[in-house]
């Protein structure tokens, strides 16, 4: 196994941090990582957001659910999907900017590539990290806090900094329920996957002194109600067109 | 430099494949790598299916915009939102199914990160790839070849292959465009540095032989109207929530 595919296989998020700061060359390097990710067309429709004043990284805390690591790691950043470029390049040369869905699923595809090449870059320089869903929990206060503009819109946070434990890997499902040959299986065969992953996943929280409960029970809690609002009517207001 | 910032710093996408296959062993390895990235709460809401079949692949190099590669790479896949396994889950545990915008996100954000750890595995062992966004372009007759149930729903193609060229790498966006510290600059900061970037851009494209045309100006011609159609209608027929 090369060096690239053991630094993936060792993944594992991480939670807390020891009290180190990231240093700046590491985090030019990691950008320019990860500026080097594919993009649909150059069009390169993200941004990175660091964000280092510390009562502002205490509310972004506080916003994602307090998790305490957004105010704690050695760096903390927002992704953004970024339109704002093509807006005002549009409204230089007075043309319109329109999109539909299409644009607003490119700067989350550009975003999310460009996102996992500065992960890696930064696991493969030591450092750990953990992507924050929750900064979506309230997208408007988070967008008022840094007072974003038209077509600039945060999607995930991102700690980074020198772990300060060593987590067990959460299992994942098995490889026949993601590399499909020709078409999609038949529900019995993904049903049946999902049992054997169920056992695995149990046994991984037992081991980590969690209450063991499948991993279907857990996904079954998860979408049983739509989370984190209306994230659709900020995206909207940001200027995305969802249709 | 580490080897793994080295081999993202080296990324171009191939379009020219030599009439080689794409190991087993390779394929495998490099979907356990992908695997092995961070997704939100474990929800892996993302597959990945392997198209061998000639026929199918030459209808689906037509359907991406007469793409002869996506018929002649080593191996084609197509990089899915899955949303299937926990849509049977909560069926099979009579809870109901149901998300908003936020679920449609969590699939292409996981998706994405996915593809970017095997893209990666796949570099590291020597083969190219090219993601092949036009497979947008038409998403039902996609859907129809490939008879997909209801939740799963394709993102992107993607082509791998041992390189049978070694492009120009083109340039991206000047760093300060991208890392942005606490807030978002204003304006006319914005429209300098794509300014110097354009410089940049039309240089790249003289030394590669095509027609000169600033990163602006090609920016500007596609966002005048809305490409790829009604994709949003496609991804809500096939149950997706983008309210």
């Amino acid at each position: 196994m090369n060096e690239t595919i053991a630094l993936m296989k060792r993944h594992r998020s991480i939670r807390k941090y020891a009290d180190q700061p990231v240093s700046e060359e590491h985090i030019r390097q990691a950008v320019r990582a990860g500026q080097a990710a594919s993009t649909s067309a150059a069009i390169q429709a993200c941004c990175l957001i660091r964000i280092t004043d510390e009562a502002r990284r205490r509310r972004l805390a506080e916003l994602a659910g307090n998790q305490t690591k957004v105010a704690r790691s050695g760096a903390f950043f927002i992704v953004c999907g970024d339109t704002r470029r093509h807006r005002l390049i549009a409204a230089r040369e007075g043309k319109p900017y329109k999109t539909r869905l299409e644009g607003f699923l490119l700067a989350v595809i550009d975003a999310s590539l460009f996102a996992q090449n500065l992960v890696l870059a930064f696991e493969s320089l030591g450092y750990g990290i953990c992507y924050i869903g929750a900064l979506r929990n309230n997208l408007p206060e988070v967008d008022r806090l840094l007072g974003l503009p038209e077509g600039v819109f945060p999607l995930f946070g991102l700690c980074v900094g020198v772990p300060a434990e060593e987590p067990l890997q959460r299992p994942r499902l098995p490889l026949e329920a993601v590399l499909l040959e020709e078409q999609y299986p038949a529900d019995e065969e993904v049903l049946g996957l999902v049992d054997a992953y169920d056992a695995t996943y149990r046994a991984y929280l037992e081991q980590r002194g969690a209450e063991p409960e499948a991993w279907s029970a857990a996904m079954a809690g998860m979408f049983d109600r739509p989370r984190r609002g209306d994230i659709g009517g900020y995206y909207r207001e940001k200027g995305a067109d969802l249709s």
